[in-house]
């Protein structure tokens, strides 16, 4: 059975919306997700100020309540049936985030497991066929075909097959 | 440069002596480690108690103070001259431990870093040239060469290459 390796967040789980939501909230701004697709200067300022004010992430809480990708829960339990899934997170980093995330996966994706599940640092330890990320530092060191996730921050990069949506994840696997 | 993973419980860490120790005050027993080695039937005694109490694994703390093993935070820091050193601890049953385990190895292994720990279920997709590890489970899997690490509870098992303290590592590696 081939082993197909998933992130977590702005993955299976709508991360950088909630990014963007702290961000307004916080600094008192009106960033929109679509807009920022759209406006590349837009997304520079967002960015500047994300990396300047991004304590967030390190808060107790942050990762227990993200919403989680349209039709990503019926994909990954159709792929389960011809692939054996692993979900693997960089958490590590976040030691208040391990927690919440077995949480999260376990209210979301509850036939997943804990055995299926991983928390690292860098991912190039990592072996498996396949590796859906929407970070290239990830995808760069993947022994096996990686996969691209489209995200905000990903849209300049080519050089990865790339999936937009999980919809587009059950055309290429199922 | 090879790739070394370290399991953490009774290989970096005393796991075993905190066990005993909690089903000692626990239970109002007087188990010591040194007769549990000579004696099966009082080690087969010993995990009835264990498997029927061991709540305490799920319990905040446990993983914070657990003693080092000898010699090995010298060791560890002189493979990482060698080899790139990763830990892996299968630590997603319990949700707690992941950030005891960060601390402590923040405590005692400062120089390993977030980015080489890694938190999983099964350690079948994790890819090493080596890995010592206390678990038979985990070895049978492993992709690269596996190195048993002696614990009470693995000195029946004759299939792999054996060490027995942090001091044999060393002879093996550097």
């Amino acid at each position: 059975m081939k082993r197909i390796a998933i992130d977590m967040d702005d993955v299976l789980a709508e991360t950088s919306i909630k990014i963007i939501d702290q961000i307004n909230s916080r600094l008192n701004k009106s960033y929109s997700h679509d807009e920022l697709l759209k406006d590349n200067s837009l997304k520079m300022a967002f960015y500047q100020d994300y990396q300047s004010n991004n304590q967030f992430l390190w808060e107790p809480g942050f990762f227990l309540d993200i919403a989680v990708k349209d039709d990503a829960v019926e994909v990954v339990k159709q792929l389960q049936k011809k692939y054996e899934v692993f979900i693997v997170s960089a958490a590590t980093e976040f030691p208040e985030s391990m927690k919440e995330k077995l949480v999260w996966l376990e209210q979301h994706f509850p036939f997943i497991g804990w055995q299926h599940t991983v928390f690292c640092g860098h991912k190039h330890m990592i072996q498996a066929d396949y590796l859906i990320d929407d970070h290239e530092k990830n995808l760069i060191t993947f022994s096996g075909k990686p996969i691209l996730y489209s995200a905000l921050h990903n849209l300049h990069i080519q050089d990865y097959e790339r999936v937009n949506n999980w919809k587009e994840v059950a055309h290429m696997f199922i």
